[in-house]
């Protein structure tokens, strides 16, 4: 697939309810597609390690007023064939017509081949089903629509949303076990972290996300050694950085006795505990014998996944992807979710670039109740497809107040990343990290669950 | 209190983050509130009966541009002494700001003589806690904001909510026994529709309702006569109307033993059953014995009491009262909760004004799964505070496409309803349906509970 163009400007398509002349500039007149592959680093997590390059897809909605609109979601496969249908339903509807994108995903049909039963990234994006795909699809045209919304009408994102309740959002350093290089042979971008494999490793890694970022709260992205050595991770960075709250995430690596002994030992010095063990049952029963608040964004991220999660206290903290979730305006009715069932939210965060890092911002904004810092796994990213790259100072990114998300596309940038996706032969079209740690270990396999 | 204006045009305020010359002009220059005593037909219910006048709060909100949006509430004395404190707080913030309508609310202290245990209209409207009285307050300025915000964008209020799913909104008609006029020697409007008393009444004026406005679903507010008459009212009902839903709705008067009679006698006849007992627990009681869907205004009127009744399984379907849950924002993640918890919405109505009906229309318009007509009490009002009001066609209003809610207030009938509430003596000002109807039986009290 080239860049794909659906539609175009001239084409206009069939106009809406017609409100005014602003309104019929709210048409979409065109959707371009563009698959990329991105740089990242050697990060290790329980089911292999991070591929030299990662798929996105970005998205771009035109209005007949001449306005385009960015988003940006997930770009393997399988959510390229999505979106490619979903794209061409958009022409000649509003940006602003939101709530019929929702019925508009349901009307493209997924190849069932790819959901259910699929292991997507061995698991660690958690279930994996029909909605949560077209969701994921979605989000990053809601976005796009936003974007353009707010240009055209000269608001921030976060306006139309309702307004910032705060005008910074506080972000965690996301720390990983790491190999200073990907596997000999594999073609990949130099990075200048180095290696981080042990507790000092670790200590060092994280100095170094505050030294340059101002991070004061730690996630470490555990489930890649014995509980043993993480916990030994984690009191060093409580001892080096005393006050700082901390995390651990072994991506439901654990027993449920494997994950009350961590717990355990680490109460009174984790924030939260992320996703010990897999599934709401293992978390529901772990909750229960341990006062360690858990988070995750592996048992819950569907709404279909909500009733039993809340009902059973399995989760005290959902860590919202915006992807997952179907969007902004999706994250916002999570959170009221959450805040009605007295569960906390934050933001989880998976490889991405600065579009979704500014909307992630946009919406983080206008939470109220965000007591916990978000993930977010940008400062990984030396590649972007921006003109000029969002910033953290303190910790913190300001919330962009220009129109719309209030960041500009570098078309330059785009084309390279996409000629990358374009040359590549298929092999790293698809995220898969056990297959990329076979190319450094050829008897690597995707571990058992639990595998500790 | 006159009609009380706080800043004004002149004023300007401090503006928020400035975007463009559009968003200084979102700023908020001036409010105006307005109470006023409307008509209200001697409709009878489980408490007394309605008073031949009743206050509302119409709200005005003036921004920097010269645009005017309109709101309506409640208009009880609590309503309006709420009101005041946080209409001084909104000058200078943006008609946008949203989501910090909440947290100005927070700032406003609560008379606590006036909630928990007070009684409003002997309970007809749930719990009274300090958070709902605020957001019975702030749902209006939310109205009148979002009504600012579409007319200064040249876009209706539901594209603001995310864009209609539907063209048009089902109503029911809104059945009540009644008597023919107030009691004699009491100040009123005459009304045409004469009295309903029995079976016969009922269906009467149900023909009427649906002659008129082309209604195809019946509720009929309970808790009047004994159930065995009501009974016989709703099956007089289904003869008359084969295929037309039908509800009841005797606001808790009834014991879960009676409940569970009735549910029992008319399976397969009601569409559902409206708050048969008081709170939750009978509620559940009752849901958990009958295969009848049972609905709410009562027992889930906030998000507080969500968690106990969506766990218990004790409703079915929550009917939305756009006041008391803070908005139209609000009433849109009420039914995201709703959806997530397989539990279904519609739309709850008190004596409400044209203003109110066009918001509930726009939010309805853009919520899916909106599967029951919602209620409205509209066609009692024979006065209004609009230039044109909003018709029933098919028992359906159609979704206003004009800028803001596409209404238009008329300053004469308002100056006019205004005249009333000031020429008051006070007796009229806060609803009291016991205390009126104790001007035809001097000997009539508030009645137990159960009552049956």
């Amino acid at each position: 697939m080239d860049s794909v163009q659906v539609g175009g400007r001239a084409g206009g398509g069939k106009v809406g309810n017609k409100v005014s002349d602003l309104g019929a500039g709210l048409t979409i007149a065109g959707v371009r597609l563009t698959p990329i592959l991105v740089a990242d680093p050697p990060l290790l997590n329980t089911q292999g390690v991070h591929q030299p390059y990662t798929p996105r897809l970005i998205v771009e909605v035109e209005t007949a007023g001449g306005v385009t609109g960015v988003g940006e979601t997930y770009g393997d496969t399988k959510y390229l064939e999505l979106a490619r249908p979903f794209a061409a339903r958009l022409e000649g509807r509003r940006v602003s017509d939101l709530n019929a994108l929702f019925t508009l995903a349901d009307e493209v049909a997924v190849d069932a081949s790819r959901v259910e039963d699929a292991v997507d990234v061995g698991g660690l994006r958690g279930a994996q089903t029909a909605d949560k795909l077209r969701l994921s699809v979605v989000s990053a045209f809601e976005v796009a629509c936003l974007d353009a919304l707010g240009r055209t009408l000269g608001l921030p994102v976060h306006e139309l949303l309702g307004g910032k309740l705060r005008d910074r959002v506080e972000y965690s350093a996301y720390l990983f076990y790491k190999w200073a290089r990907h596997p000999a042979g594999v073609p990949a971008e130099p990075d200048d972290w180095g290696a981080a494999l042990d507790p000092a490793g670790v200590v060092a890694q994280a100095r170094r996300f505050k030294e340059r970022y101002g991070f004061t709260s730690f996630k470490l992205k555990g489930g890649v050694f014995p509980p043993e050595e993480e916990v030994a991770a984690i009191r060093a960075l409580a001892e080096a950085f005393p006050g700082h709250p901390l995390r651990l995430d072994p991506n439901g690596a654990w027993s449920v006795a494997t994950s009350l002994e961590v717990a355990g030992q680490l109460a009174g010095v984790l924030e939260y505990l992320e996703d010990p063990a897999l599934g709401t049952p293992a978390m529901a029963e772990v909750a229960a014998r341990t006062g360690v608040p858990l988070a995750t964004n592996m048992c819950v991220t569907t709404f279909a996944e909500i009733p039993e999660a809340f009902t059973r206290d399995a989760v005290q903290v959902v860590l919202c992807d915006h992807h997952y979730w179907g969007g902004l305006r999706n994250t916002r009715q999570l959170a009221a979710l959450c805040r009605t069932f007295g569960v906390g939210v934050s933001m989880h965060s998976n490889t991405h670039l600065g579009i979704s890092l500014a909307a992630m911002t946009h919406v983080a904004a206008t939470l109220p109740g965000l007591h916990h810092a978000c993930d977010s796994h940008y400062p990984w990213q030396s590649e972007d497809v921006l003109t000029e790259r969002l910033a953290f100072t303190d910790g913190r990114v300001t919330v962009p107040d220009g129109p719309g998300l209030g960041v500009e596309l570098d078309r330059d940038r785009l084309a390279f990343l996409h000629r990358r996706w374009l040359d590549d032969d298929g092999s790293l079209r698809d995220r898969d990290d056990t297959a990329a740690l076979r190319a450094a270990d050829p008897r690597w396999t995707a571990p058992p669950v639990p595998r500790w």
